[in-house]
């Protein structure tokens, strides 16, 4: 590579007859940087930004070079936005729902309570209209937004007492961010946030009575299993997605294959992310299963789950009044999901339900 | 492009002190070919090979480019493995099932009936030893295999009659080919096998009473919801997976960025394939329930699914007992499904059940 690379400054040198400064410039090295969430180590998340790298390096014979900071470096986790709008960094891996205060509408594209799964989210992203409008949110930022991987179906969180009823949520002290964390107010839950290196503690001393992480994967490091005994399916993030963002000057430099490079590389990572996250997920319950046989999978009874999904709505809809695109956005997936869900219903899941052996 | 085309043409002469066969070679167009078993305009099917081919092309900056010869072009839908395997055509798009007679142990890669899902069938190739067994079915033929897109849970057929228990398939001739069919034919079903383009007039004629075919994208401009009326969900392709295969003397002839570019491609074809599936089949069965309200769906009786499952057990059974790579592939995918199911159960499926809302 490198050799190829002096060899065609030598030509262009050895040219200068012909207009060589197309060919350097087609040939270039573009040094780009990426500012991520996530620390350098984070399973899955951080797997993800290295695989995007090494994809977009090696298809582009190494015309692109990506260096990536993860949180330890930049010390701003929830300062990418920022940092990738102003230029410091030309790309960014982060999740939009961080951003609620800067830029409200884009958390819709991250997850919505009782939305979307995965496949359905990236079927709303590609054909049904979701790129345009992420597109129009980030735009007016000078930022390109594109999916940058799913966790798969986020688990409700783990409960240190069963939930027989909305009374047993009343005063709860539970650790639940975002607008999952709205709703269970309004239901009476003590919402606490608590930073993620003393939740474990938290929850053995009984500062907090439950935790919400992600799932299996991301939370049997976290240890709660020691701890909790219920771990409840989600309703709050049926199919999060993270996502790539792109300095738009940094991307109107790039020639148009270099721009495809990227984008192709963005888009195979965050398929990937999603698969990977649906194989850890399963081999981090298959062992948790097996070593804390005690753990009980569990499903919020109906009145809980009606409650929540009521609140929701309401909080939806109180969003929806005050801003027209968010009202654009909100009824863009929920439209989509009366269609979508249709279809999952008489494929994969009459498929799951009629299947099962147990 | 030509423009540069030319213009690096003129330097190689011009600088024939340089060692100028490195950059011609580097910058060598690759003129591939891919013969697909699909016609030009399949619906999804061919839209893939297309997608696939235009963002090699262009992340390449034209230096690959491929040409696509639909069946109507080569004449052999299901000879796709071998004029690929003799290096006719350099890739190929296709369903490894076709080649049950050549090489039986590849249609596993397809899909077993009460087999992985989609997003199960993918964990399994990329991080569940998929991506393994099947080199280890391909290479002895001098092919590369790909993932090539997934059509997502497909339907169990359209009846003219409901079923309502075993006896109901007795004598019933049906179109479903494949282990399906062989399935289908130990419980007493009359199969058979007809021309795609001869199956609505033979399901209007009575020639049969049932067909399976796809899911609702598919289905939809075959006509079937005018004449029968009970569409079944489906137990025997819950995800079914085409294909790409390469002629691996193609394939070591590029360079690695090109190699890199072509996989990544392909890999990004098939996922957008099973989102973009995802998507057209929730529009059609949409469509479908509008426009045709009489179409009822339904869902196999418990005793028919059992008879099902068990006579499924059977047939991979003797599949096994005849050859151990058979055996190897088979208990990959039964092993993983044990764990990555119960992942499913208390992720998507807990969600779907506990978040509908009719």
């Amino acid at each position: 590579m490198n050799l190829r690379k002096t060899f065609l400054a030598a030509i262009a040198v050895a040219t200068s007859a012909f207009s060589a400064s197309a060919l350097a410039q087609d040939q270039e090295t573009y040094n780009l940087s990426l500012a991520q969430t996530w620390g350098p180590n984070t399973p899955i998340l951080a797997e993800t930004t290295k695989h995007f790298a090494e994809m977009a390096e090696k298809m582009s014979d190494g015309r692109l070079k990506i260096r990536i900071d993860p949180s330890s470096k930049h010390k701003a986790p929830f300062g990418i936005f920022d940092m990738v709008r102003s230029g410091q960094y030309d790309l960014g891996h982060t999740a939009s729902y961080y951003y609620k205060g800067t830029i409200p509408n884009a958390m819709y594209f991250t997850t919505i309570p009782f939305g979307l799964t995965a496949p359905e989210m990236y079927s709303w992203f590609y054909y049904g209209g979701g790129m345009d409008l992420m597109e129009q949110v980030y735009r007016p930022y000078g930022l390109l937004s594109f999916p940058g991987g799913n966790t798969g179906n986020q688990m409700g969180g783990w409960f240190r007492k069963e939930i027989k009823s909305l009374d047993d949520l009343k005063g709860l002290k539970m650790r639940t961010p975002g607008l999952a964390g709205e709703v269970m107010s309004e239901l009476g839950v003590a919402v606490t946030n608590i930073p993620p290196g003393e939740l474990f503690s938290a929850l053995e001393r009984g500062t907090i009575d439950a935790a919400e992480w992600v799932g299996p994967a991301l939370d049997f490091p976290m240890g709660f299993q020691q701890i909790a005994k219920y771990y409840y399916s989600g309703w709050q993030e049926p199919g999060a997605e993270v996502q790539f963002l792109v300095n738009e000057k940094t991307w109107d430099k790039l020639p148009a294959d270099l721009q495809e490079i990227l984008r192709v590389a963005m888009r195979t990572a965050a398929y990937d992310m999603y698969i990977e996250s649906y194989h850890e997920n399963a081999m981090a319950w298959d062992k948790m299963k097996e070593n804390y046989p005690d753990v009980q999978h569990k499903v919020f009874p109906p009145e809980v789950i009606n409650a929540l999904r009521k609140t929701t709505d309401k909080l939806l809809e109180q969003y929806a009044e005050k801003d027209p695109m968010a009202r654009k956005i909100i009824s863009s997936q929920r439209d989509y999901l009366k269609i979508v869900r249709k279809w999952t219903n008489i494929s994969d899941k009459a498929y799951l339900e009629s299947s099962a052996t147990e």
